[in-house]
C-alpha cells in the first residue's frame, strides 16, 4: 500500500486507506521520539525548503524537527527574509526555489490554493502547511492520530466550536473525520459559520450546549483576535460566555470525551485554563504527535517520488 | 591549477584561468545536483556563516543549499537578528563572528567594499554575496557557467540592459565577460548609466534596439522600483516601453540568442512574461546553476586554505 | 564529579566545584576549536531549540556553533517568527516546544525568571542565555574561563564598570567571581547602581579611578544607549568622560591587568578604541572561548540527563 500522490495538498485529495496508512506509519515514528537518540537516516541527503509566508512557531518547528529526525537538510524561509518584499510573484519565487532542486517544499501561505498552484509547476513534493482559510492537512492528520490512540475513528461524535469561517483546521478536520465515518457538528457565532459548510460533510449547530451533548471529541478553535476589529464579534467576553469551552459545558460531553485545540490558545476566550490543563485535555499530546505524523508524511511522499522515478 | 586567493571578493581580483577552473569544477558539482542523493562529504566539519545584512531569497538559499550539499554546517544571520540594531560597527561584528572560528563567511552588505574590509581582518575565507552597487562575483560566475554550457565565452556579443548604475550584477558581468574575450555593450536610461562605465571593459549604447542587434546574450537587469521615487525615471510604463525586453525587440538578436535575468523579475517592466517564460530564456537554469557554481567556489577556496595551512 | 542540576539557570544555583568542572571541560573542548575538523559526534541525535525572544548576534551564534560542533541539531526561534505576536503566553509556547521533545531549550528572554519558569514545567534541559537584568550564566562562565587561562580565579581584584543596574552580565560575574574568592568592586553612575547590590558579594565604588586602582581585571559593560532617553544619563560625552575605560585610566590597574567587555561595544563610550584593540584586551578571546564554554555546558547537562534517566 502506498500514497497515490507525491504532494500533500489537502485532506480533500486523499482517501481513507491513505489516511490509515499515514496514521499507521506515524505510530512507528512516534516510537523514535521516545528513544534516547531520536534520529534515523531515512531522508539523509534530501533537502526540505520550509517556505513560511505567514508566521508560525509550532507548525514550522514541528516540520523542522520531523525533517531533522529523518536526517533531511532543512532550509528555512520566512516572509520577512523573502523576496516578496521586492515584489516578485509567488510563482516566480516558488519556481526559483524549485530550480534549486530541493526534494520537498513545505509551504504556509495566506492565500488559499497557493500550494496547489506550486504543485502544478513543481517537480518536487509540495506539502501544504496551511493555506489561507482553506486546508491544513497535517493538522487534521495529527488530530486524527491523537484521537485514534484513544478511540476508533469511525462512529464518533465530534463537536468543533469557534470561528469555522476562517479556520483551515476546521475544514481539514471536517473532511477527514467525516471521510472516516464520524459524525461532525460545527458550532459558532452565525457570522463565523460559512454558508453551505454542510457540504464538507458536517452538521451545523448554533447552540454550543447542544453541540457538546454526548460528544466524544470537543475541539475548540483559536479565535483570531483581529476578527473583533472587523465586526465579526461584539466582544471577547460575550464570545467566551457564549462559545468558550469551560468545565460546566464539558459536563454535557461523553464521560470519556477528550478536549483538543490546535493552538495557539487564547486562555479565557475560546477555552478556560482549567479545561486546557485538565485531565481530559490532549492539547500537548497533539503537539507531540505532530512531529511523528509529519515524519510519516515526509517518509511516504519520499517513497512515492522514488517509485515515480523508478517507473 | 589552483585559485590564487582564499577569498572570493570580486571578479576584478581573479584571472581568466581561475574563472575557467571554477566553471570546470562547477560542472562536476552540477552532476551531483541531478543525483537521487545530492550530498557529498567534501566540507564535513566546516562551518559557514551566512551573514546577510540585506534581504535575499535566492542568493542566501543558493549558498545554503551549496553548503549543505557539501556537508558543511551553516549558521545564518540576517540584518534583523544581528547586533547592527544595537549600533555595533561592521568590523566589530565581523571580528566577533571570525573569533568564533568559522571556516567561511558569506557576506551580503549594502556598502561597497564591506567584504574586502572583512578579508583584511579575517583568518577565514570571505565570499562576497553582493556588496552595494559594487560586485556580485558568484552571480557573474553562474551567468558565465550558464552561457558556457551553450556557447564558448570568447567572441560573444553581450547586451546588458537596464539600471547599470546601481547594478553589481552588471559590473561583475562586464568584468568577467570582457576578461574572457567577449564584446559587452551596456544600455539603459542616461540617468542609470554611470559616467566612465567604459573603463570596466564595455561599450555604451543608449538605444536598446541597437544594443540588441545581433546579440548572442541578452541580459535584462532588475529595475529596483524605489529608483522611481528618487527621480531616476519618469514612469514604469515609459521604462518598459523604452528598455523592456519583449518579443519584437528580441527578434533583433542572433537567432540562437539566450535571455538572462538575475532575478527577482518585475514582469512587464524590464522583461515581458512571454520572453521570461519563452524558449530562449535560461532564467531558471541560472538559478539551478547557481548552486553548483557556489559549491565550486566553496570547494576551491577550502582547498586554498588547506594549502596555506600546509605551507 | 558531575553537575548537580540538569538546567543552567544562573550562577546563583551552582557551586564552586561545579564551576571548576565546567571550566576544566571547556579546556578540552577549546582544543577542538583549533583542529582542522572542529566537529565531534558527542551530541549526535540530540536536538536543541534556540529560543531567542530578544535579538542577539554573538550569543545565539556562539550557542549554535557549540551545538553544531557537538553534532547536535539546532532549531532556531526568534521573537519575530514566534507565536508571541499571536498573544500566546510564554508558558504555553514553552510547553509546546517542550512537547516536541527537544533535548535542550536555550532561552533568551526580556523577563527575569523566564528560564526558571520554564525549567519548572519542562522535562528537557533549560539553559539561560540571558533573562532580563537577572543572569547570563554562560557569559560569566566564559569570562571566568578567559581569566583563568591567565590568572587563578581566587584572590583577584576585579573592577566592573558601567550600567550595573541593567546588567545581567554584571550580576552573573559578581556572583561567580565572589564565589571563587575574588574581590569584586562595581562602579558606575549612581542612577545605574542598584541599591543593595553589595548583597551579591561585591563592593561599590563611585569613582572609576579608585575602582581601577590595582585591579587585575577591568570589565567594561555595554552602555545601552536607550538608557539616555529614559533620563538615567545626562549625555554620552559625559558618561565617556566619567566612566569610559581609556589608556590613562587603565594605567592605575595592575601592570598585567586584562580588559574585558561582553560586547557589543560602543567604541568611544564605555571603552576607547585603543584600549579595546590594545594588547591588554582579551575581548575577542572572550568570544572565542564562549563556544568552548557552551560546548562544555551542553555536554555536562546532557550527561546529567542521562544519569537521571539511568537512575
Amino acid at each position: 500500500m502506498r500514497l497515490r500522490t507525491r504532494h500533500m495538498l489537502g485532506i480533500a485529495g486523499i482517501e481513507p486507506d491513505e489516511i490509515e496508512l499515514i496514521l499507521d506509519t506515524a505510530e512507528s515514528f512516534a516510537e523514535i521520539g521516545e528513544r534516547e537518540i531520536k534520529k534515523v537516516p531515512t531522508l539523509r541527503g534530501k533537502t526540505v525548503v520550509n517556505f513560511f509566508v505567514e508566521p508560525s512557531t509550532r507548525t514550522r518547528s514541528s516540520f523542522e524537527l520531523a525533517e531533522k529526525r529523518l536526517s533531511a537538510d532543512s532550509v528555512n524561509f520566512s516572509a520577512s527574509s523573502s523576496s516578496f518584499v521586492k515584489g516578485e510573484t509567488l510563482l516566480d519565487t516558488a519556481r526559483n526555489l524549485e530550480a534549486m532542486a530541493p526534494d520537498f517544499i513545505v509551504i504556509r501561505h495566506s492565500e488559499a490554493g497557493a500550494p496547489h498552484f506550486l504543485a502544478r509547476h513543481s517537480r518536487c513534493s509540495i506539502i501544504n502547511a496551511g493555506d489561507g482559510a482553506h486546508e491544513h492537512p497535517t493538522q487534521a492528520l495529527l488530530d486524527a492520530y491523537t484521537i485514534r490512540r484513544r478511540k476508533p475513528l469511525a462512529g464518533l461524535r465530534v463537536a468543533i466550536v469557534g470561528d469555522i469561517l476562517h479556520s483551515r483546521v476546521a475544514r481539514s478536520n471536517v473532511l477527514l473525520l467525516s471521510k472516516m465515518g464520524s459524525d461532525v457538528v460545527v458550532c459558532g457565532p452565525p457570522t463565523l459559520l460559512p454558508p453551505g459548510v454542510e457540504e464538507l460533510g458536517c452538521r451545523v449547530c448554533h447552540g454550543v450546549d447542544e453541540a457538546l451533548e454526548g460528544a466524544d471529541i470537543v475541539m475548540a478553535l483559536r479565535l483570531q483576535l483581529e476578527r473583533m476589529t472587523r465586526g465579526y464579534l461584539p466582544s471577547l467576553r460575550e464570545y467566551a460566555k457564549l462559545y468558550g469551552i469551560n468545565a460546566a459545558r464539558l459536563d454535557r460531553a461523553a464521560p470519556d470525551a477528550i478536549v483538543m485545540h490546535p493552538g495557539p490558545m487564547n486562555r479565557g476566550v475560546e477555552i478556560t485554563g482549567d479545561v486546557a490543563d485538565g485531565d481530559r485535555s490532549v492539547i500537548l499530546e497533539q503537539v507531540t504527535n505532530g512531529v511523528a505524523v509529519r515524519m510519516a508524511v515526509l517518509y511516504l511522499l519520499a517513497g512515492e517520488v522514488e517509485s515515480e522515478a523508478a517507473a
